[in-house]
């Protein structure tokens, strides 16, 4: 049985517009997650899974050389204006507490960290000189705090290590927590604390009404290397987990890839949820080509908007600095706009009936020339109302593309308004 | 018999990585077109359909109150350096063919029009009163220029004009050049020129060899009017159309939605393949959403992507001025390399191999982190450049997102490299 705020629950059903009994059967079911630490208040508490809409996820974060707490709680702010349902704070540089503390303050929509990083950046111990009891300290820290869900990397195991540098992929491992993992099982030649002491992360997750994000250390980062068999071992690892995980009354999502060509992306949200038990599926992309840096907000939203059509549940945010570089503000923003326009393109054929009435209002909109409604419903209303007046027509309810010739108002004046 | 000039069946063929004979084949059966109007000389002909690589639209033009012929060759050079295949000249302002002129001067690749957009501008005669000579004289002129292929809406008829004002669209009809006509229709209670003199416009392609891409008037501008009876009746006459052109020897390629939902654009692809005979097909984008306007460049990527995957063969771009004025040309820019990005992640799919090995190369680069070939072969190298250097980590070798923690270096360190 798994813990659940009535008060949340029914804020949650108000906003999705599904009934609370619904969610909560969900819940139990572990087809639905609720993000919400118990010690956390929030104003936007939210759910992820089956029948909700899909929500996406904006990542900030310092990294090693540039850790000014300042500039990330700003991308905090742009992707919530942008409309990230939920953040994690992926963190690997100095300020990494300050800034945590910082978010959970003032940060509106649930909180996700990937717990092993502040473990690496640890300055006073080596990473690789960490014992199991370090792995679940941490943990426990970030519980008190508040944090809404943890990445863990539970589904690697000290025997998948060896066949990594075997296997033929393009890239062995892209995850970086996952890369952190494999090093100090191979160095330390034991098994990944976070699979050994799983029950005591089932605990801590119990206590704070914690969920737990299994992440996919595997995941493919070549189109050449998707669904490999380095991929689904990890995956059936993360479907025993997540079962574990449940039947002890804890929430669980699954992570998934990646990188992963345009024909392949059905089969894995089928093959996860599968695996899983119908667990929520939270996906990083998927990229649909390795080869447009510069870009990977929209590879991203085309992968995105896929998976999500064939049931995945949550979209990891990719910005048009991903593979380059740390995003900056207006990466954040592409970012998460490209998210949300593949998290609602899929809400529409989901059935979701606020996704269809939007569309359908906007266009009626259009239809009228109506600007402002237009501006209103859409999912940027800053950046639509700034292009069109950067060359406004003559004539204010057209456009400055067709002028006279728009093809709604040539229909009007022959066969009368509508 | 379609008459092929062997020289630059060669020239394609080599570009392709394609038998010329087996391209050859595909145009004799109406599965691919070859852009190239026989009075013209251009550096990169084109063919667009079954087995190569799918090819990628850029349209610029003049408006009716930004008709400026210098802004539009820039935007011309824009769009070929980018990467695309083809442009289309959608002018309807003043200065239109002095555009014209100007670019089938110097324009490398395919260029097409809607003719019937000259007909609509001219200022001696109005366009409701042009009679059926007008519009197969305008064909005529623009075939002599030189012009490579033309977009002629032949399949919306008389009849079908009453039903529009019936029919329970959101937005009855989108198409410009579409508008015009069933107006023109309505007016003169006369049948389209382009459906009564389909035989006079097959005539004036064969003698200069160009492609009629047949419009669709009455394609969806809304997500709720996708795949409707409208859109499939025009796509009926279409398929008929396209019959009577192949057997007399005249290229042709169909236009396609528009406002389309994710889980009906592989339908509205077999449907076409199916009812046109395997023609070629123009997708104009699909746009997945209507509720992204700022953001229709990923909206029709998205679509794009999925179109050419399941078998679309030339994508029509869409900038983020979509719905919202005259595309300037960093909107020009942005469109063509995100059409880019879909017609490659297709293509993988397709199993083209160049486009396999692209990405094969790309991601062997990057395990590497050798970034000036990541910098060579990815879509846009000036971008993904500028936005690497923006913020360079001290270690040259990695990127200022995970810097030290980078998972590359991190597992080479444990594993050592591959």
């Amino acid at each position: 049985m798994i813990r659940v705020n009535n008060d949340i629950l029914g804020k949650i059903a108000n906003n999705e517009g599904v009934f609370a009994d619904k969610i909560n059967e969900g819940i139990q079911a572990g087809h639905i997650v609720l993000l919400n630490n118990n010690v956390r208040v929030m104003d936007k508490p939210c759910a992820v899974g089956k029948g909700l809409t899909t929500k996406v996820n904006a990542n900030i974060g310092l990294s090693p050389e540039y850790s000014d707490v300042k500039t990330e709680i700003a991308k905090l702010d742009t992707a919530i204006k942008a409309g990230a349902d939920v953040v994690m704070d992926l963190s690997t540089g100095p300020q990494l507490k300050s800034l945590r503390e910082e978010i959970l303050t003032s940060c509106p929509v649930p909180l996700g960290t990937v717990p092993v990083y502040e473990l690496a950046c640890n300055k006073s111990k080596r990473f690789f000189s960490m014992d199991e009891d370090d792995f679940i300290e941490v943990l426990q820290k970030q519980a008190e705090e508040g944090v809404d869900f943890f990445t863990v990397h539970s589904g690697i195991k000290l025997e998948t290590t060896k066949l990594i540098s075997t296997n033929p992929r393009i890239i062995n491992v892209v995850s970086r927590g996952g890369a952190l993992l494999v090093s100090w099982m191979i160095k330390n030649q034991k098994e990944n604390p976070f699979y050994s002491r799983f029950d005591d992360i089932i605990k801590i997750a119990k206590k704070y009404d914690i969920v737990l994000s299994l992440g996919d250390s595997l995941r493919p980062g070549a189109i050449a290397d998707a669904t490999d068999q380095l991929q689904i071992r990890e995956l059936l690892v993360l479907g025993e987990l997540q079962k574990r995980a449940l039947s002890a009354g804890v929430q669980v999502m699954i992570e998934g890839p990646g990188h992963v060509p345009l024909d392949q992306i059905e089969a894995n949200v089928k093959l996860q949820k599968s695996i899983c038990n119908g667990a929520p599926f939270y996906v990083l992309g998927p990229l649909v080509t390795d080869a447009a840096p510069g870009y990977d907000h929209i590879t991203g939203a085309i992968g995105g908007a896929i998976a999500a059509w064939h049931g995945a549940d949550f979209l990891c945010y990719v910005t048009p600095a991903e593979h380059l570089r740390l995003p900056d503000d207006d990466d954040v923003h592409r970012g998460v706009i490209a998210s949300k326009i593949a998290a609602h393109a899929a809400d529409i054929v989901k059935g979701i009936p606020s996704a269809i009435k939007r569309d359908n209002e906007i266009s009626k909109a259009r239809a009228k020339r109506d600007w402002e409604t237009q501006f209103k419903l859409c999912l940027d209303p800053e950046t639509a109302r700034k292009s069109r007046e950067k060359s406004l027509p003559e004539e204010e309810d057209v456009c400055s593309m067709c002028s006279e010739f728009c093809s709604i108002k040539v229909m009007e004046e022959a066969c009368g308004k509508k």
